[in-house]
């Protein structure tokens, strides 16, 4: 199967990469020449810094989430490892503005030991580093049924409502603080249609048949809790919010927000399709959602499938921060 | 191969989902009831219509391009058919506030009569209707190597320079002869790296073996003039630009607009690295590009690949034109 790819190396077709962003969106972001950096390229505001990334594979994240209202820089490694701790301390420099940074981090652990240790190293350096870790992912696992709560898609909400909050003025203990708060209110849970594939690899990430979905998956080819047979849309919508409902207390106590994410490959149809299913399960079930975004926001390469995200709106502020503009050109 | 989709009626399907955009960007957007029109909720200027769509299968094309300074109303077919005669005149009767509307068509046969049809009812009502054929595709047939001219991404540089030139007042005369300026300036060839899948066929649209690529495809399905092996992303930007500088009788005269545009399932990091490769080589034939879009923005289904659209940019103001700022959420 023909992937678009580089064949010098997989660090080139990164760096290459990366310039391509910088090269198309030159007016809002530039690389950091010799690493993997994306910062901001003007600061309108004088803010907290944030700073959040990963591996690659999860194209446009983070890199599209960098802009005026959410991130001011994203760090990033090679395909699904974390960036490295020299690139992180880097970009914590660079996005200081002398009112300190705030990591924002997915829970996978070699992503918050190399965050950790770059936090301390700024630290030591003089700079105020806070870190929040993003657990949104509910799937379990289907051995031990342990929650996995590993960080997915819901990641782009907090960039979101940190970004715009940092905006506004909060300070680093207030964003500290509002990025619990919001983490604790955000659940996600992922179904793939079609398995991804590595560059270069001839089997895909995890064996699915052609006639098979897997619900629960991750987004570094960790496959699901549960294999079946492709039945509907519908049947789809139906098993990811009914999982997601019950991570909260009470679902009509506040409003929602909610993110639908495609894993890769999947076409605006088949967003938009889900979509309408999603959104009329939700009202069915009394579930006010009071926004809504569909795109491709946290990919697992060229993975197919759906990632449904809910975020209760327990503070009104919440939906303001969301709505709130940014030049964040993937959100 | 599994693909999302509602297993009631193909109808229902594209029902759905166009509920499912207007219900996710309910500020910008109205689905007309009964119909497959999408139409620009509120009118913020008066100004000249613009009205275009096609196919189903094409997706974010054209809702995704419909707000202020991009289109007035997008009209929808079932699955690569043009919409219903009656859907589009009743598109040009809502977008008309008195000063006429401009007709956006890609050139294929069906479109170009359905789209003339709607003409001629609603010019016998009293409106005042013009129309303009994109025809942006250099692809040639493999056997009588005839241009194919088919109208293809290159329509969304048409969308966003006449949708930007109707927002500045121009009537429909000027606007007519604009678009007929602009659209002998846009040229586009595409290269798929995977074939797609029509909903519920397990045949792929046209044969390629897995370490195959096809270049010149069409957006139905249409097969390309050649076949090969897949070498690199480097390989690939150098056919494209190749085949697409000969169509521009001097590429150094004036200066480049450029779309990149991922064909369907195609991943953000295989456009980014495209995007790298295709602003090297135009870099090194001393081709200067003053603008650069990249994205999914008309797409074939679930196929993967590029197509690249080269735009010289004749007069200084199209450039402005493409660079003010639009609603559409897919620009």
């Amino acid at each position: 199967m023909v992937h678009i790819i580089n064949n010098e190396s997989e660090e080139m077709m990164i760096s290459n990469m990366l310039d391509g962003v910088a090269a198309t969106y030159n007016t809002l972001l530039q690389r950091i020449p010799k690493t993997y950096i994306m910062l901001k390229k003007t600061f309108s505001t004088h803010q907290v810094g944030l700073v959040s990334g990963g591996g690659s594979g999860h194209e446009p994240a983070h890199f599209g989430f960098v802009g005026e209202g959410m991130l001011t820089a994203s760090v990033h490694g090679v395909l699904f490892e974390p960036p490295q701790v020299s690139d992180i301390v880097q970009a914590i420099k660079l996005s200081d503005q002398g009112l300190g940074v705030l990591l924002i981090v997915k829970n996978f652990a070699a992503d918050v030991a190399r965050f950790s240790k770059a936090q301390q190293i700024a630290s030591q350096e003089g700079h105020h580093v806070s870190m929040v870790i993003v657990h949104d992912d509910c799937s379990l696992e289907s051995n031990t049924f342990t929650k996995r709560r590993r960080g997915v898609a819901g990641t782009v909400f907090v960039h979101k409502v940190l970004g715009a909050a940092a905006k506004s003025g909060l300070s680093l203990a207030e964003l500290t603080d509002l990025g619990e708060r919001v983490i604790s209110e955000i659940y996600t849970l992922g179904v793939a249609v079609r398995s991804g594939y590595l560059w270069h690899e001839e089997e895909p990430m995890f064996p699915l048949r052609k006639d098979e979905v897997s619900f629960g998956i991750g987004i570094h080819g960790e496959p699901g809790y549960r294999y079946e047979p492709y039945i509907s849309s519908e049947y789809l919508a139906n098993e990811l919010v009914n999982k997601l409902e019950y991570q909260f207390d009470d679902v009509t106590e506040s409003p929602f927000a909610i993110l639908i994410n495609g894993l890769g490959s999947t076409t605006p149809m088949e967003q938009f399709l889900m979509t309408h299913d999603i959104l009329k399960l939700l009202s069915l079930k009394g579930i006010d959602v009071q926004y809504c975004n569909v795109g491709s926001f946290m990919t697992s390469t060229n993975m197919s499938g759906i990632s449904l995200t809910l975020f209760q709106l327990k503070d009104k502020q919440w939906l303001k921060y969301l709505n709130e503009s940014t030049t964040a050109f993937a959100w």
